[in-house]
């Protein structure tokens, strides 16, 4: 492949850098004792990255996105965890909270978090995203920057009981096919999943990068389903129906829906697909000046791990394998990476990732192809085309 | 080995746990919207799991350390991460901030923050933690808690530059042999590292856990030394002073100096040996009546990966292999459990690992016979014995 504006090493013994020789060694002034010990503690002052709201017809409720422009690694903080909600974010007292298991199951149950916290655990690192997430994408108007364009999505090291172990525990009748979970918000926000999902991966999760739930994550209690739009990871979870069909919730009929050119809509389309997206440089960024920098950005699949990132600073005429950080894990944020010169030309830069299934991302153009233009209100959900930034010859980097 | 207490299964269809049968499906009752978005989350108010202080000469300096028995999976929330420090947080303008690398180098130089994060970047989970942890363990005295014995280790995801890109771009002269790095702290707590390490995996690391490193753990930016003693990692890092021999700062001359029976010390002794520790049961908990328990704890090592983790809960006659959490990750924390039935008698548990090394963390007898008993107020540094709790026939969990 050739190399358009890729050059490794370049970054050393470059000009570029913002670099100051210094003849002669500093000395640092004396510095009085610093502050003291925290129980609890928080980030420097100086440091203002912050979710950002959209406006909401019932204030305090709605979604906030992630600063992916300025998120490190593949850990979001918990802070800064993307949130998407219907009616707020409910106190709950984490001692009286209970969750029931009833229906086709043998013995209906009730669980404290005291009995779910006894319980055979397990952890781990999953993205969870939006099946909204980069819509705006779809219909052109993706806003100036990654964190309006593709911040409903986060990841964090989850921990929990597998959902398996619980219906063990209740004992499933033969005619249960489906579950139905519910969240203690006040619109009860419900939705179906298959049986087979709910033995497989599915997480009744408590714990998020180490410590209880976020009350924007569900405390005191979340189910987490890997892999599949965030929607069905119902937050606040109250009980767990084991039923013989789908339940057809307003989440699941009239929206979450994908419609087609067609006018059919695809339903139970859980998959988030194979997706990647560029931080940085990202919109509303400037590259200050010709030279070396580092392209970043994550990539996920919510069909099991990343296998390849590819990049592109020449409008997809060439691409570039990115540097993919270790640990790569299945349905988890995985970093990317790739050194890059700029000459100060005017550049087209994107990514696209395949996935272990062998899924390539599409462009946006292919993704409309098949699934055509939506207008209106609702948006558009599993959307996963390449994004594009513009760079300038002033450097400002915008939606292309 | 003989199942002795260790009978996988039975916590399903058992007795033990605090479950409610309902004949009827509970209907919740209506719930007012919630509270509305937060530009930056906090944890929910009945959540209280505190860092822990000692006491200390300088008011706000010394010592803080992790709620490991609160902590769940391998990443350390970022406010519960232990601190360690000689002269308070200093507070420092990350756009003032400078770190410049000077001595036999053939470009000295001063990095920006910007500068530095224009550069090659790298992410890796690491624990870290500090040499003197479990001291008290090793006197007899270790307090009544995971936290008071073990609770200077915490393991995050750290993101910056490799030093050795950095030592690249000044150029090494022949003469170097050692890097002396200074923080900006009060006490300008220094440290001198190998050449050898420094560029092996060595990072200066500027964020942690996804977010700017926290104050307390050397913001704008620090060394960090993965697997090596907690007070080699150097916070405010300010300077790298490349040199021909180690400085004999403080804290390698009359600290951090391990005294061995003959009246010798050993001297840079790096390297974190391989450790684990139960911390669920552990010291003040109390077991709620017989039944099913999971045991589970973490193990971390200097040297490497964790390869195995065993349990006894026979005081030590027969020993279980616990199952390991993947990732299994290089000097970072693994997490173990094991499925456990108490049937009320008293237990003693203990936890043993094995690192990739094939070096088995020994009894504090062992470690005793070889390194001797330490008095006096300096404690004891590298203590990796093992860590036993006594299960009393109440349940009440205590140091053994």
């Amino acid at each position: 492949m050739k190399r358009s504006g890729f050059e490794r090493r370049r970054f050393l013994g470059g000009a570029p850098l913002v670099l100051t020789s210094l003849a002669a060694e500093a000395v640092p002034e004396p510095r009085a004792l610093g502050v003291g010990r925290r129980e609890y503690g928080d980030r420097a002052p100086s440091e203002r990255s912050s979710r950002l709201f959209g406006q909401s017809a019932t204030p305090g409720t709605g979604a906030s996105r992630t600063p992916l422009q300025d998120q490190y690694g593949i850990i979001t903080p918990s802070a800064l965890h993307f949130e998407r909600h219907h009616s707020g974010v409910p106190v709950i007292d984490p001692k009286q909270h209970e969750l029931l298991i009833h229906g086709l199951v043998d013995r209906p149950q009730s669980f404290s978090m005291e009995a779910l916290r006894r319980l055979p655990s397990i952890s781990r690192i999953h993205f969870i995203e939006c099946g909204g997430n980069a819509g705006r994408e779809h219909r052109g108007n993706p806003g100036a920057t990654v964190q309006q364009s593709h911040g409903l999505v986060s990841c964090s090291e989850w921990t929990g009981v597998l959902l398996s172990t619980l219906l063990k525990e209740a004992g499933i009748g033969p005619a249960a096919k489906w579950i139905l979970a519910e969240g203690a918000d006040a619109s009860r926000h419900a939705r179906s999943i298959p049986l087979q999902k709910a033995l497989d991966d599915v997480l009744i999760a408590y714990a998020q990068n180490g410590e209880a739930l976020r009350p924007e994550q569900g405390y005191p209690v979340r189910l987490f389903v890997p892999g599949w739009e965030g929607n069905v990871s119902v937050k606040w979870l109250q009980r767990l129906h084991v039923i013989d069909q789908p339940m057809m919730t307003r989440d699941e009929a009239a929206s979450y829906t994908d419609l087609m050119p067609d006018g059919k809509a695809r339903q139970f389309s859980f998959e988030m697909e194979s997706n990647s997206v560029i931080t940085r440089p990202s919109g509303g960024q400037r590259l200050n000046g010709r030279g070396f920098y580092e392209i970043s950005g994550i990539a996920w699949s919510g069909r099991g791990r990343i296998r390849q990132v590819e990049v592109s600073a020449d409008g997809g005429a060439h691409w570039q394998t990115a540097e993919l950080q270790a640990p790569i894990l299945s349905k988890a944020f995985t970093r990317f990476r790739l050194p890059w010169v700029w000459k100060g030309e005017e550049v087209v830069l994107q990514s696209r990732s395949t996935d272990e299934t062998g899924y390539l991302q599409p462009s946006r153009d292919a993704l409309i192809a098949v699934r055509g233009m939506r207008e209106g209100p609702d948006g558009f959900n599993h959307f996963n085309g390449i994004k594009p930034w513009s760079i300038g010859r002033d450097g400002a980097v915008t939606h292309a």
